[in-house]
């Protein structure tokens, strides 16, 4: 048994106020598959945050059936997605997008963004027509799967680039949370439903039980999107459960809360670390970070903590991945950091 | 507004005893994805009580994606699966199944159970090879879309032709629990495990927030299971959550007590309805019940219930769905009761 | 050893007019995919038939891969098709609709000609959204598998209610050639290219090597269809081929007098066998009819000739299905008649 | 107009043999879908060759098609296929494996080749079960996309690695007559059915008017392979036409003539611009050379040849695809090769 676990941010269960209205609300009747008032009421106050009225709001149970449905529910089976390499869909979903029936274009990225000039190459390749497959959506993931986040002039690139070149801009927000309460971040709700086409809001790995919620902005991508979420199996009966996962979280600004302790927590360990002298694979200013440590220390450290390894760095040293999240203890915080230093392996 | 929603069994939240799991042990660390204590608890529970040590146990979210994981994993693409066109798979999942690139056969039946006689019909009507799809897989509900249930007898007679001809039995049991605990049920949980293939044990509909537990027994259907779970959008991260609802359910067998309380309810109504002289489409003896009554009538219990049509029965009379639940109050069928008999409407 | 054969319309080879022009044409340099100077003069001979300059042509190779092609084009995934349970698409394609994701809804239909009524009950079956399939795309064929053929008037029905009703109408044409030009036929292809979204041209079963010409007329329908069928499989390298089929039956009406002969042959036997009593399972006008006849005739019948079982009528007779093409020979067709009636068995 | 098209292997009809024998045999009657006589002595053929009585052989019409049948046969949805990134089925299909539903894990090789430390690496990078794709499946072509031919030491290495690390191995052999009549090849079809598990032979590359001969070996692979050529839409109802054109190439080993004399004139080629001082991407002893010319001469020479580009080289040069084939005459190599020294441009 290690003293704490840095494996992910979906180690516990969730914030207290969501179990509360759990029970409170737990012998009301409600309609099923979404039409209760619980999610009615959640949907509203995300659409006044990103002031979209015309928005559609769907909550789904997870962040691979969010992309999934989404996915297969954009594209026609000639069109591709474009992602980075390390993108969730392109290297964490068992092939859940091919599934569906669409290639991805993966590009390799050394920190876990996409460019414009990613896109660009990507069309370029794809000139033969018919031979070979269309891209037509672009996809991200705020914060990214190295912990990075996009700014505002980023995203402005990517959205601007899209609109001319006929192609869908969707943000995977499982960890969106985390992204926009990140002391580097310049970008609001707002912005992103202005420049993309659909994007979702996590809620698993920002204190809810379960649930994503998607949001589609682009009036073409609304039509018929409620038949694609039963079709993959992603329309839960009871979808109280996820209303009221949304509801406590977008009620007095607890999402935004969560997140920013959540950095806060991983921002102290790349402090300490920074300090100490390491270094990490990525400049990531969330609550995922990549510390480059000696294999030695590696060891050590995997004994009495629990995190994931993200690979090799060099000939002694590995880079392992921490995740900090809501329910993180700043004293487990400091005990690891206490802990690696006081191995004084270098 | 209603007085009371006799719709779904899935309108309220889930058993008190779950919250209060949830509660307790919300800020114990656990791995994700189903490797968290309770879960494997919750497996040793359901192994237990079917007496098979070899099962493979696995939690989904919904019955829907129960159903498309299953067939989409059990099944090659030329393969198709035998179904009532009542199933749920037929006509109520958006055409989840042909989504992952299977056909249903779809038979009709009267009262929603499959028999022998179906099958043999469906292979005989797919001999040219190989201009047809190949059925390969059997698919029924326990209880069925209409109320009914298989008896020992008929799954042993399925069970039989099945292993003879080459053909897995699969059983959707998102209302499993209302079927064992009927009055006029003979076969148990292990029965079950020891006459089919696969099959799952539905949560959402007996008193939890979520989850479908499915169990595979055929050993060719294990391998690489979870990966299809994973493919198809099913793999919680916090599988906590659904390993706790089987947990409370399968301890001190809370799961056969909330089924019971749920096929009382309807029978209730049932013996109301019958002393009163009206009929019902089949002989249902569980929580979902299909009383014909006059359309007038039904005019009139529309403006103070809640519930769906099932269908036009003759030129006065149609039937309707009524389905109670754990939740469902015993004075609230009382009143539903009498409300309809002072109608005087026949 | 049979004396013949008329279990379909594609035992023999191609009229000797293609052999010929493969011949000539041999060692000409082409480009390939269907950018050969054959298949463009072959378009534009159909595209003054039916009297549509912006109608879009592309040939495939057979008629499961036209169908497939068109209908995984055609629909969103969550969009499902209506055709007659005796549809090749439903009934003799293995899967191939479902296997690229979507639900056909079949109706049955005593003599394989789909109406208005039968959509109308589909389209009412399928309102519960989004639980179900969204019916979007109407699959006839012309002429059917039962040997029947649709009127002007029958198209002018169903054609008006796909248009009312947002629904696309699709002809297959495998054996659209023996439809029109049957003696009871009383459309053109000018008419089908008014009346549908899309179809094709049969050239496999009318005298072709190979060969089915898709003719797409609807705007929204083009888009992009090449992609479609390259990455179906069924784009062909040496496209040539494709388009010397056609150049060649659209050249001075060779199409239509195969298809004139291929009926005239059918015809004569239906004729001879209702004049000495026999009837048949439908009224067909062209090249494949249905007759029912007492088991004991079919019996020493098959000994002589070579044919297929549609399947039982009653306790004595069963259907026979008899197909006659551009190279059946008139003798062998006298023969089978005198052979038959020689039996005197009814 | 050019003067002569160096394109592609596939810009002529087909060897004279196979006309004159389509010719006499066309008003023979043949059953359907293979069961041809033609289609069953081909087979026989083929057998012999390689010395494998049980393996089973199926002729469809072209090389995508081939591709996906075979893929989507030999995998379960959760499992993928290994393919450089440059091989026909990751660049040039449009998508057509990912639309059967399975991820293609492509890995960059600079001569086309696959090898076993490339296998290796994919295999490692997807130990993270159950969230990643299970690689299954080992797809090579030979000859390659660039031209390159796998030696009887590369193909047994591969062949040892996949039986050791329980993957299958598969030889797209589109251009299989140019590898293994290439004066470098030391392989025969019979090494080649010793060390594979499934492969095809091309024709509409080497002289056939279209078809490919797919070749299973492994047992395990054989089972219902007829089902998926049927579902794809791969199935010729005039079986006959495909059988003919095998019959025809290897009786009297035309098959390897044909394929002889378009490695031939793409060698002269390649002599001939190496002794000018031109150099080549890749090591090519095959029909498909892909010279690194000027830009200025490549503008030149596309005047008044036809031909692919491959992409640029550097600022002043880029690399071109010449292909020859079987019909390809030595006049308009020997005049391709005088047209390019005569503009000294280097």
């Amino acid at each position: 048994m290690v003293k704490y676990n840095f494996k992910d941010d979906y180690s516990e269960g969730c914030h207290p106020n969501i179990l509360k209205k759990l029970s409170e609300t737990n012998f009301d009747q409600q309609d099923g598959y979404g039409d209760d008032e619980y999610s009615r009421e959640a949907k509203e106050l995300i659409k006044k945050l990103i002031e979209k009225e015309k928005a559609e709001i769907y909550f789904v149970s997870g962040g691979t059936q969010a992309n999934l449905v989404i996915i297969s529910s954009v594209l026609r089976s000639h069109e591709s997605v474009i992602s980075v390499s390390t993108g969730h869909i392109a290297s964490h979903e068992a092939g859940a997008i091919e599934a569906t029936g669409h290639k991805i274009n993966s590009v390799d990225s050394p920190d876990g963004k996409l460019r414009v000039d990613d896109i660009c190459k990507v069309l370029k390749e794809h000139e033969l027509v018919p031979h070979m497959v269309k891209p037509k959506l672009v996809y991200i993931s705020d914060s990214t799967e190295m912990g990075t986040i996009y700014k505002k002039e980023d995203l402005k690139e990517l959205s601007d680039y899209c609109k001319n070149n006929d192609l869908y801009l969707f943000i995977d927000g499982a960890r969106l949370g985390p992204a926009i309460s990140s002391i580097e971040n310049d970008i609001t709700l707002k912005d992103i439903a202005e420049l993309t086409d659909i994007f979702y809001i996590g809620g698993t790995k920002n204190g809810a039980l379960l649930g994503e919620a998607i949001v589609i902005i682009n009036k073409k991508l609304k039509e018929d999107f409620a038949f694609h979420i039963k079709q993959r199996g992603g329309l839960m009966s009871k979808g109280r459960v996820a209303g009221i996962q949304f509801l406590e979280l977008f009620k007095n600004d607890l999402f935004f809360q969560l997140a920013t302790h959540a950095d806060k927590m991983a921002q102290k360990i790349k402090t300490g670390l920074e300090e100490a002298g390491y270094s990490f694979l990525t400049d990531s200013p969330t609550n995922l970070i990549l510390p480059v440590l000696p294999d030695k220390l590696i060891k050590e450290m995997q004994k009495i903590y629990g995190f994931h390894m993200w690979g090799n760095f060099d000939d002694n040293r590995s880079t392992i991945r921490l995740i900090t999240s809501w329910a993180t203890k700043e004293e487990a915080v400091e005990e690891f950091i206490s802990d690696l230093l006081s191995f004084n392996i270098y």
